[in-house]
């Protein structure tokens, strides 16, 4: 049984926010995607890239709504070594999602589940609860990971 | 003597279906390009990214027109793992080509000519048939590539 | 005193010209950003990619105005062995900018300012004076840079 | 019950042969790799780098034994551009491996399993048998994969 | 004054060991650096690396001593994909280090020193402490972090 | 007629220098890869690579052989910001090599061949030369490039 939905659909009022830097120090980078995500940001993802001169750079990549725009650009000037941005326009199409709880050796771990047209195309158990139990209890995380897909793969047939 | 053509155009109705991929087993990208590829995708390529938690996901992209989104978004939601994709809009400009036919050593081999404004500006044997001819008559691949380069080229002098 | 000031400004007539290249000699890549850029390209970046048949490509990516597409084009089919380009439309935001001179023990060294809404966010000194003045007095690049930075920050608080 | 075993075991006559290649056209990679693996080459792998004036080349890696040597250079100056390779020494400690089979609603598929002083710490469904299910009974790929591998675990609790 | 100290040296005895990965989720990735790491890993690094069939893989590396081996290949077996490693030997030479402490306007912040020959070449803010403060005062990360380079410098200058 | 002429031959006395570096102004790669030839550096190329935190940081690698050593380090502490790095012992197998003068339109160009015992099996224009050429005749690069192949390989057919 699900304990949280949400349909299908598409949202045309996406911006990716993308900025080429290189000259900033690169431990900076996941200090900077954390800042983003609090902010609101829907995704953050940084490219490897080649710039003039050959140099190894990187460009951010921040998905937002219309509304996140000015929250996000705070934060990228603020945080980042860039003198600019550049917005491109996108529709993002999602997967209806549930999310289950599926009980294993090591407790309950939820299980999110992607639809398309009404059908369960996806599921991925929640990455960070399997870490969790595997710390606990000394296990490998990848078997945490397979046994609880094993244990919901089985309940979607019954 | 080309023995296929077609006319330089830009074509306004294209899209580009992104999809950012933490969590699948890379060995299924080759899988995925390939039938998308038969869906009639124009062209499949990944993005090597870095995401959250530092993470070294992929960003499949594809570029399609109007009319195969919804081909290729069966194919993404069945065959990968993403909950979700983004649409950009692009538009494509595409040179005018020729198939031309190069006698060689190994056999006749195409080459494909581009046009821009009328003008020839890149020719590049097609790889599998030189694929094919270094396999039988075990010559480098180089060798054949080379080879049908260095007659495309007498011949265009002439 | 900054002796050159732009301000704070977006610009809408952008486009991101791409090119998806897996049969070029890597080599041509510089000579290629370099003349786009003399052509008046805002920008050149390389993307490594992985296309069909798992063979790792680049992308090419120049930013233009609109009145500079053609300019561009014109290099692209020229100088790559590219069958076609993709055009996506991008808005620009780029900061305010300021150059200011720091007088250093090896001369002086300008400094790039960029503020946003008035406020200085970002500093960063002009990386080909300061490999200059490393070269001609023989000392390590990164102390030219940091002492640069120093001089700069000392002043501001002021 | 395996089909197929193989001990656990280190061996410490293997060698990297590693090319830097910076000007060969990227559409001969794959076509070079299944040469050198047809030729009796342990390992090959490709890893992108940035060489000389920033140009975005790529390192061609064989792993091979003593015997091999000869056979990989003979590919690797025939079907390359390098004018050199290093070699570095290596030894490869390998698990010990077993073959089972499992039965799917597809036809039976392998599974390759890995065993660490005497504990199974791996298994793998054949991909190739999983794709080749796959296209042959129209369902997604990863649906295969998943399943041979909950079949496995089922067996293996048992 | 630095409060803590070790001198300039070699040591002969490294490893490293190398994993090549392509059937692995690649969320695991920073939960396996984290666990080599707590196990006395001198360094846990992820190269993207183009594997068999053109897929988009990973290659593990572990810097070891001799003693560690046994512990890394447990968790590298246990908690990855692989079915085997490399091992090379490599030399380490490490520079003499100190760390200091920098009084800020955010307080106290370490400057890790590193010393060639017995000259100061290196210096770098503890980068946890400059996150810290950054979060802690509401202040840039690069504010703090070159706050901090700018102390030590003319400390170092006095 | 060559003008220049080396025999093929390895080198047992070889060694790959390597630091991770995350922590460094990315610009400054360019520099201290030119500083590194400068010193006689065999070759240096750097690795994006996936560090700590999951930072993307890069691995300088220097090819030098053992009296380089001392000047190549001199070169890496002063310039990068890395605090330690290693050695890997390699040999180098360098084919036989020729300089051969080939005449253009656009004056003589330079081509280095390469030989396998005995057999010519790489040739490649002087890039620079090429680069020059195209410059000051307004010609495309590739065009310069593939008309001094073709008359090498006429040559060599002769």
């Amino acid at each position: 049984m699900p304990f949280d939905h949400r349909e299908e659909h598409i949202d045309d009022r996406m911006l990716i926010l993308q900025a080429n830097i290189d000259d900033m120090n690169p431990e900076y980078c996941s200090y900077v995607t954390d800042l983003l995500l609090e902010q609101g940001a829907n995704d953050v993802y940084w490219i490897p890239i080649i710039m003039k001169k050959g140099r190894p750079g990187v460009m951010l990549n921040v998905l937002t709504d219309d509304e996140g725009v000015k929250r996000m650009e705070e934060v990228i000037f603020r945080e980042t070594t860039t003198l600019g941005l550049r917005y491109l326009r996108a529709s993002c199409h999602r997967l209806g999602r549930e999310l289950h709880r599926v009980d294993t050796p090591w407790g309950p771990i939820q299980v999110k589940a992607g639809f398309h047209q009404g059908e369960l195309v996806q599921f991925a158990p929640e990455f960070k609860e399997c870490e969790q139990a595997a710390k606990t209890y000394g296990v490998p995380l990848k078997q945490v990971y397979d046994e609880v897909r094993r244990r919901f793969m089985e309940r979607s047939r019954a």
